[in-house]
């Protein structure tokens, strides 16, 4: 049989890193676990990291963008020029990931997969072509099998060039108008749920609007019917080339050691796709934010996963990840500079 | 009738740079509304710093401690020697809170208003002792009038000193062992509850801890009966002197036109009392975190209160605000660095 090279083998934790930092954190000055979640933040990224005193200097940003066929449908409040659009804004700084790539002193890449209205090229980003968008899922396959698997290893590319400048976790981000609908397909593929419970505004629609992105979806799932018992083909069929990028970029990081912080609803369906692919790279990902799409829900369950942050976030880009690195790294700032009981003089709990 | 200090009147919003802020997030190139939380964040801080581009670089830590003689009871997991052991902790650096300050580049003060075991001076706190920690609330009022106060001043000196430094955001904090006992016993005379409903672990306590607390705060609100009908005096048999300048602290930035970020229990206790005193002031405070201690949320839901973050936290010292500042420091570089829809040439939404 076959092995796709997202088959191999994840990189294990560092269990005994992980003890280490456990230990460290019933020693600091502290209540015992009064830190929370921020405790547990600390732990895990030292057993990622194999570490006991884990940092985030280094954090990597990737955005992948490409447009989609199904936006003929009709199921996006925006005009599909927005995609090349942004990627334009991406690179001149007024994007919402731009700004916080600043912030943060996370640095950025952009790389475009195919968008339907040719760009100039742009400084700033790589372009990938692999066509001019998917095409419209209701009617065929969104991606050829090539185009599937070069998508895969385009995301798996930025990992390696992460990986060459000591990247300590890992952002991905995804641009592409019409894809909460591709995402949500796939959610219900992989869930096995219907898109009445999956399909929700995305970035804008009314009441009338999310009826007939259900209605697009359950056409989707029509057409392609059996061929969605693999998650490849739930991948290639529904999918984008943003989703299949960020699906190849988080398996390379199980297989390349690299903490993944991911991002809301579509980088959670491109999460859970890399996971049916090679679920014992689970352990790789953290997870950001839940965001203000109902179906993230779902999702985040069947990942049994528990963000750290609940803000109403609906905007992509890798933003909500974004945003969440200053936990993290105050997390890290915590467990590496308080003081120990003993070294501060200060007397444990009576036990 | 004698007006105190604390009913003076608060400062006014700007509504205006409120307008001005909210119309600006609506041209920013996202769809409107998909930065969630952070964009209300944003709007709140434009009308409190009365800019339409507000700014988070001058953030004022205080943090108060305090002795109770409550804890003759057995209430605490910890002995009352910890109060000015941590004290210690504090100035020395290896306290949560004092991570967090150099993270922050967030100047930390420390006031000392009364431990039970006297202190040698110490480099970085201030000392304005009002007593050998309070009395014990289930005998006699925690504070006698003089000593409220004079507590209910210190915080208001704090804010004065802050103010001189250009302060844009103050963030109080509390070290006191036993403080929970208090300020759960001012909780449930406040909004009129039951102990058994506010009464919770604090810093550790097991079942039988709890059910210790639950009846010592009882006897408490028995031994104070009818004198707990105003709020003051709430506070005066009640509280602590730190909880007493968290509250004077409170009352002073709105008065002086401050943001105020709110800690967790203890600080939202304090948050309650001031607001009862005096409630026209209750927009200057921002809510940072739900916190672990169960009668969290009824104090919340009192001062329809919602949080950034639910982080599980239950350290005190001001710590969990002071997680929540990147969020806020986030939310201005948003605002501010994000171009609009007309600066990037990024089509709007179809209408």
């Amino acid at each position: 049989m076959l092995q796709y090279w997202w088959q191999s083998v994840c990189q294990p934790l560092d269990e005994e890193a992980r003890a280490r930092a456990a230990a460290r954190q019933a020693q600091l000055t502290k209540p015992r676990g009064a830190l929370g979640r921020l405790e547990e933040v600390a732990i895990d990224l030292a057993a990622l990291q194999g570490c006991e005193l884990p940092t985030l200097e280094r954090i990597s940003i990737s955005v992948f963008a490409g447009d989609h066929g199904v936006v003929e449908e009709g199921i996006s409040a925006y005009p599909q020029a927005v995609t090349g659009e942004m990627l334009r804004n991406f690179v001149r700084g007024g994007a919402a990931i731009s700004v916080l790539s600043r912030s943060l002193q996370a640095p950025l890449e952009v790389i475009n997969l195919g968008t339907v209205e040719p760009l100039e090229a742009l400084n700033g980003v790589t372009f990938l072509p692999l066509g001019p968008g998917t095409a419209n899922f209701t009617v065929e396959p969104a991606m050829t099998v090539a185009q599937c698997e070069a998508a895969l290893l385009a995301g798996r590319d930025s990992i390696q060039r992460a990986r060459t400048n000591g990247v300590q976790l890992f952002i991905g981000g995804e641009m592409g108008i019409g894809n909460t609908t591709s995402a949500s397909a796939m959610a219900c593929a992989l869930l096995n749920v219907s898109p009445v419970s999956m399909a929700g505004p995305g970035t804008g629609l009314d009441r009338d609007g999310v009826a007939l992105k259900v209605a697009v979806i359950q056409r989707g799932l029509l057409r392609h019917g059996e061929a969605l018992s693999s998650p490849l083909e739930v991948l290639r069929r529904l999918g984008g080339f943003e989703i299949a990028a960020l699906t190849g970029a988080y398996l390379a990081c199980m297989q390349e050691g690299i903490p993944v912080l991911v991002d809301g609803f579509i980088c959670s369906v491109a999460a859970l796709c890399a996971v049916r692919l090679n679920p014992e790279g689970r352990s790789w990902l953290l997870f950001s934010h839940r965001g203000a799409e109902p179906g993230h829900a779902a999702i985040l369950s069947a990942l049994d996963a528990r963000p750290l942050l609940d803000l109403g976030l609906r905007l992509g880009e890798g933003s909500g990840a974004a945003v969440a690195v200053p936990l993290l790294r105050l997390a890290c700032d915590l467990h590496q500079g308080m003081a120990t009981f003993a070294e501060a003089s200060v007397t444990d709990r009576l036990e």
